[in-house]
């Protein structure tokens, strides 16, 4: 990694076809807080065209972008095999429109117009909102303004947050298949869980909950999710004005950037008295020692 | 669980609201195999309707129907709170549709023709062909034959996979934040592997790569998944005429259902020596005891 000073937007630096990249983080094990940096995997949406016009967008970790164009085609069975493809491939990047890697076009044998009917039917499409790397964040905070709320936690608390979570789970424990999210309030009391085996439910599922309950927004709430979190899991605490998203696991690299770009606090790897801080570590009391890249 | 025969269908007899469910599993422990029963989390399809027309398929984990559609709602910002939406509700379930508890319909206050429109462009949808439960299963079978491969592979063969899949993987050492997923030949020998944030991206990769260079159908391989193996999986698995697919970690209700189906051999919790069958289990040299219940 350079050792100089980072651009505005971290993105603009993910070299081409890398999988992972070296982020800021806060890493706290105990009561000691330190600085350094860590790996993430890239994750970036990926715009599929289809004779040039756009047909869907899905998140993905950039690499093989043609294989996974024609698997997925394959999957929703608009080709049977390599003879059904005229071409897969990314447009030629001028350099001032870098975000073109995340957009591909893909021509048929035969009729696109089948093609597309069949496809706006059946393809998996994904709620990312506006297209291409830096234009997904920068779309999402024209509509959200920051998270302003002062809630700040002290470690113990966070510390307190998975085994109430894990306590409180039920289906998981038999089935070992469940996705669980809690919602906390500021002095840690779990509020409500959802399973699910989809972890982006389990929290439309806590979202909703509350929105039903008239309690919305969350702004003085803490989201906890098992497993990792993604830029969708990120994107819907932003809506619902949560300040701090909390995962048992690793963040991708879309969802460290929204979470810093909109001055949410998002830690991960939070287990056994240790914790990740990927941005927005001044509401964790005891450890704000935020990187000096990050500002 | 019911002691004495079961009906032709499992799904048939998950309760309403369940999130897991007990289904027969051949349980292998080094060369010990031993027909039992394990809980599965019950995934299946939920079809909003808005205003009764048809919007949107999307897998979940049944129970809390109603707030997974509100704050699916709150998250596509077509409705900021409780105030804007007049019914979210099951249809009264008629005895001989038992499939409408995976239909739910949505009654918004203002314009149901602006919301359609904002979800159309932006909701997520899943590719879950054909709706409501057992009509996925059937409606896929009435377009992919049931995999006939003679494929037969023994147990030593399969504890071999992980730790293979293990070494090959790169990405996931550094971040904690990669799924893979790995394409073998019948003598275990890993032939691609593929890493993304994404599960079902890993598998669209592995059969793209594949489809490009010709090598369609894949009907004497193995494909092995980290983490879980939901429906999606087994679906593409299955277009692709993979007749074993393992995971290290569960399957849930409705991909064992439809590895049933289809004859694939489903193998979960394949770690350390041991596995789980959930179906095919004539594929397993050394472990074929099928569970009575199954046939």
């Amino acid at each position: 990694m350079a050792q100089g000073p980072r651009p505005a937007d971290p993105a603009a630096e993910i070299p081409s076809g890398a999988t992972s990249v070296a982020r800021p983080v806060v890493k706290v094990r105990g009561r000691e807080a330190c600085a350094t940096e860590d790996q993430l995997t890239v994750e970036e949406p990926l715009e599929i065209r289809l004779a040039g016009q756009s047909l869907s967008v899905t998140m993905r970790t950039p690499g093989h972008d043609e294989e996974l164009v024609a698997g997925l085609l394959h999957a929703e069975r608009i080709v049977e095999g390599a003879a059904d493809i005229d071409l897969i491939a990314h447009y030629p990047a001028p350099p001032d429109e870098p975000n073109l890697r995340n957009v591909i076009n893909v021509l048929l044998k035969g009729s696109s117009r089948v093609a597309r009917e069949r496809l706006q039917r059946r393809v998996v499409t994904s709620s990312a909102c506006g297209f291409c790397g830096r234009t997904t964040v920068e779309g999402i905070l024209t509509e959200s303004a920051p998270i302003t709320s002062p809630l700040r936690v002290p470690l113990d608390l966070f510390y307190a947050l998975e085994p109430a979570l894990s306590a409180a789970q039920s289906t998981f424990e038999k089935t070992g298949g469940l996705h669980a999210a809690g919602l906390f309030d500021g002095e840690g009391r779990l509020l409500v869980l959802r399973e699910d085996v989809g972890r982006h439910n389990a929290v439309d599922k806590i979202v909703g909950h509350m929105l039903l309950s008239h309690r919305l927004p969350l702004d003085r709430h803490i989201l906890m999710v098992s497993g990792r979190a993604g830029f969708e899991i990120v994107q819907k605490a932003l809506i619902a004005r949560i300040p701090i998203v909390a995962s048992v696991s690793a963040p991708s690299s879309l969802a460290a950037e929204l979470a810093r770009a909109c001055d949410m606090t998002l830690v991960g790897f939070l287990r056994r008295g240790g914790l990740n801080i990927y941005a927005g570590a001044h509401r964790v009391a005891g450890a704000d020692v935020e990187p000096p890249q990050w500002r």
